[in-house]
């Protein structure tokens, strides 16, 4: 049993917490609290163990039951999850983590890339198996690499373009905006791409963005040029429905079709309520089967990332690899059945 | 004087009307109601003269003045411009129009291309001169035909690949969406490519939409493949620096600048009213001019649209070609002058 603790108990952290009890490889020692609020509380009500960050006082004045502080938690651990907003996991790993030399250590994908091996299971597990520190990279880097690398394996991808149609914000976050504008990303390009190829570094990607005034996902609008026949594409051009069942068979990324009524992301997060996901989570990427289409040796989709979960699934992926689990394929098994990812792939 | 009627008063008719107004050669004959409303209501207390589409007897029970029929409307005018939603433009030229022989009328872009020449005027003036039925294309074919037409025009352009983040609806809807969430537009291209090539045919534009929760403008993020230095682009790759020199003095392209505190498309909102616009319109299309950038022989750029005034200049300039006015530079100078559009270009 791989002994987990969690910091930060966030979005991503509460997640993480939940797929980390589901695991049957994984024991949850505790998490960590910084501060008295309800995710905490609900934490204490749940009876998970929880570790003081700082001052035990507010917590306990709250109604908390501490466990004890955040040392006693790294020190009866073998891998930590660090959750925490960007900077913070660097700050953590250089005051804490490096302390405990048998620590292996996840970070998320606001922290810069040299803080570990980038990692996307299904992309680039065995690069990280014993590493010590792993990053998880971020949603759109994540929902962009899983595509990406899957198009990639069948039909070689001359360079990509890709526009990220950002959501403003987290549903459960009332303090940000924006409310009523399109805020473009000046930055040419946007970090998204050169993040890909810490992951990917084979695929040119060059990624533009703006943030619209929605909490649900992220959509992605993608431009794929495919190398010509005969260069090394091991065969010929795909259609259309070569790229949909391929899609079909990759793990994490799901095909929706309109058809059946999905004609946005607001569909998509009602789907998964009603395939009875935890949380109405979407764990895997979502393709819209008839923005699917070729254009010459070019091809166009459109996929919705649930930013809030589709990172968990990598951070379970990311324990096992950094603990020296070999077998990326059966990480992957594992954890898309106990989360209830979809079945094919 | 061009004597001019307006069929349909609603976003776009009436900010025509209101141009019109504005023109030293052009006299606003009259425009015509649907039904009741509080566009008619206001109409009417500027003393407008309004004609009934249909049965008066609403109108005048309501406390409009009713001049006359839609038929006494187009006997007495040289041109219309025709601002019904979409079909009804159709479906008025064939109940109406048509059976005036000296009649020219004026087309938004919601009608399908063929019912007339399709017109941006510092794209294709001269195509419109004296045509009886010319069609100002979209306001997002307007946005990116101005830009567009402008780089080619210095640096031909191989090819485009355009994402367009169209806004929901506009300000004064309330029964439209989305609320909260992305809706791709899962045509392949949006319709907004080859309507781009209606007005610049040698421009290979392929383009994809989503639709997202915002009233005041769309953005497109644009990658522009340019075509091969010694090909003929008539010299060199241009730097960003020469782009946005080209932009700024190209008529109805205005360039923006973050570090003036225009991040999004709200600010450009608010620039337009403390610029003493009418309504508070931007009719210029406005390109961030930090957001763009060269890599390698690819321009990328993105713009904000007005999508209710950005095509109220074209309708002016329309008329003026229809009515058989040649100089098409003259037009947009004393367009622009007239509107309040950007002094250069």
């Amino acid at each position: 049993m791989y002994r987990v603790g969690i910091i930060g108990y966030g979005t991503v952290g509460k997640r993480v917490t939940d797929a980390v009890l589901r695991q049957p490889d994984m024991e949850l020692v505790g998490i960590s609290a910084h501060s008295y609020n309800y995710r905490i509380d609900v934490a204490n009500q749940k009876g998970i163990p929880i570790y003081a960050m700082n001052d035990i006082t507010e917590l306990s004045g709250n109604g908390i039951q501490v466990k004890g502080s955040i040392k006693n938690l790294l020190s009866n651990i073998d891998v930590v999850v660090d959750c925490t907003p960007k900077k913070i996991g660097k700050a953590n790993k250089e005051n804490y983590y490096v302390n405990y030399p048998n620590l292996k250590a996840i970070y998320q994908g606001g922290e810069k890339a040299e803080i570990g091996k980038s990692f996307v299971a299904q992309c680039n597990y065995n690069e990280s198996i014993g590493q010590k520190h792993v990053r998880v990279v971020s949603c759109n880097t994540t929902g962009l690499a899983r595509t990406l690398h899957t198009i990639d394996t069948h039909w070689p991808i001359q360079r990509v373009r890709a526009t990220l149609i950002r959501r403003g914000t987290d549903p459960a976050d009332s303090d940000r905006g924006p409310i009523n504008a399109i805020v473009p990303s000046l930055e040419l390009p946007s970090h998204h791409g050169p993040d890909v190829r810490t992951v990917l570094p084979n695929i040119e990607v060059f990624t533009t963005a703006v943030v619209v005034p929605t909490t649900l996902m992220h959509m992605h609008n993608l431009s794929v040029d495919l190398k010509e026949v005969g260069e090394d594409t091991k065969g010929k051009m795909p259609t259309a429905d070569d790229v949909i069942e391929v899609f079909k068979k990759a793990p994490r990324i799901r095909v929706v079709k309109s058809s059946s009524g999905i004609i946005s992301t607001a569909e998509i997060m009602e789907y998964a309520k009603d395939l009875g996901n935890h949380r109405g989570d979407m764990m895997d990427i979502c393709v819209w089967e008839k923005g699917l289409g070729i254009h010459g040796k070019e091809l166009f989709y459109a996929q919705a990332v649930h930013q809030e979960s589709n990172i968990v699934p990598e951070n379970i992926d990311a324990i096992r690899a950094a603990m020296g689990f070999e077998d990326g394929e059966e990480s992957i098994r594992i954890t898309n059945r106990t989360l209830g990812l979809k079945e094919r792939g």
